[in-house]
């Protein structure tokens, strides 16, 4: 197969998130809606959504789905060996193949901005979601079944958590464990120093972005998890949400364009609910099937 | 041009609505969120938004600009003499050139359902937006220039309102004065009766649904222009907004298809400020392009 140098990657993965059908739709109109690149988008496959028989392996829901589609992305990064790629998810896991492949070809110096509420640096003795745990994974922590599939794990220097909200206590000694860098939405919303000076600091020639969409304020923007306007918003009561605005998020990126190459970016989580709803209803209004 | 039974019009009209760019999004996400069907959708050439050089003409915003556009979607429609019409708009304006074509090849008979927040029979007098005047067009109403491109004006026995809401003293006149029949949301929360009956009573047997989404409860689907996460509701107090639930909505159009026979179908006044949102950051991304 011929090489493309920026591979662009759709994985509607849900399972990574639990059991949630919104990620299929979220994934697909990320894609519809982002510029147009100079080749077309590869689909992942991925075994569509289930509520019936959604199982627990090894203390994770569907580990042996997710397991079998990374190891598909895995092989379609590799047919096409890019030397950058851009992946609209799903949910957070689809950041595990990319990342991966590019920090190996990059000889460990992968440099990756990890825009998210949360430090997804979790295990499954704490945990059933493998999205919570796909840095950890990336880092040789998190879930010992999906780490072994990383071939070269990522410098804990490398890596700088932006827009994080306040961690669990078993998140919180990761991070100090390992001396992530972190900062949070409030410096950020004033600039975006911190991250420009560890780009410099650490040299970061080759950076990856991640955006988990949930780093982003649910009251500015609702298509997040915490936003479904049919359920009550208690529920999350105790769950860190995130703080950023757009404008914000854009002018981090857009500061940061100039010190590094971007060879990949990652955008997930996002949960489309206005749009999931309109769908529903005009699945049925025969005339628009005419 | 060959006939097609049931034509497809895409309108990304927003001079209707007055100086808003989003419903062009608005309109390109309802078409491709919309189940596929057997013929592609045709667009309607529209100017691209302008902010700078917005003029009233007659007391209405583009006045101008809108006659032209609902010039060419009636010679697009007459090129394919449907026997149906589906249109994704755009601001209601859109609904003229449908409605009007297939009153006239139904010979005055066709039945309207207007599912909308307002009753859309506003003059120039009053307001200077025209998406506001178009159910008025269509009776004889509303703005003389655009009332006399209907050659076959409604029967208003035909018009139902349904999701209405409070209305202005200018609106009442004309809803009393024509005998409008009207449903507000809370009596069809309950039952699509209102409907059925009137359905029944003027024996249509050919039916077109206007949606403008504004019927909608602005906190259950935010896609609406009263729902911009970055404006103050404030400034739309004293307007009409919808109070609807979508599965309220879809309840009413499922209990009226075995009743009669839906010949067209036209979705408008969609706001997705998500997706506007997370558009303009990702233009701004270079490796998205790449």
């Amino acid at each position: 197969m011929s090489a493309i140098k920026t591979l662009r990657l759709l994985m509607p993965q849900w399972q990574g998130g639990g059991n949630n059908p919104a990620y299929s739709l979220g994934a697909r109109l990320l894609e519809w809606l982002a510029p147009k690149g100079s080749h077309p988008t590869i689909e992942v496959p991925i075994d569509p959504y289930h509520s019936t028989s959604i199982k627990k392996e090894n203390g994770i829901i569907e580990q042996s789905a997710l397991l079998k589609q990374l190891e598909d992305a895995t092989t379609i990064i590799h047919q096409h060996h890019p030397q950058k790629i851009v992946v609209f998810g799903g949910d957070c896991l689809v950041e595990q193949a990319p990342i991966s492949y590019l920090n190996q070809i990059y000889d460990g110096n992968l440099g990756v901005l990890w825009m998210d509420a949360h430090p997804d640096v979790t295990t499954p003795k704490d945990f059933q979601h493998e999205h919570a745990m796909v840095l950890g994974n990336l880092l040789g922590e998190g879930d010992p079944a999906f780490a072994e599939k990383v071939p070269v794990k990522l410098n804990p220097k490398k890596v700088m958590l932006g827009g994080l909200q306040e961690t669990m206590a078993y998140e919180t000694e990761v991070i100090q464990r390992l001396g992530l860098r972190h900062v949070g939405p409030k410096e950020l919303s004033k600039s975006s120093n911190s991250v420009i000076e560890w780009i410099k600091e650490e040299q970061i020639s080759k950076l990856f972005i991640h955006i988990d969409l949930d780093v982003l304020n649910a009251s500015l923007f609702r298509s997040l998890l915490f936003a479904n306007p049919y359920q009550d918003p208690k529920i999350f009561d105790g769950v860190a949400q995130g703080a950023m605005t757009i404008p914000e998020l854009t002018r981090v990126i857009q500061d940061i364009l100039p010190l590094t190459e971007i060879v990949g970016l990652g955008i997930t989580e996002h949960m489309p609910w206005d749009a999931i709803h309109l769908q529903e209803m005009l699945e049925q209004i025969p005339i628009l099937k005419e």
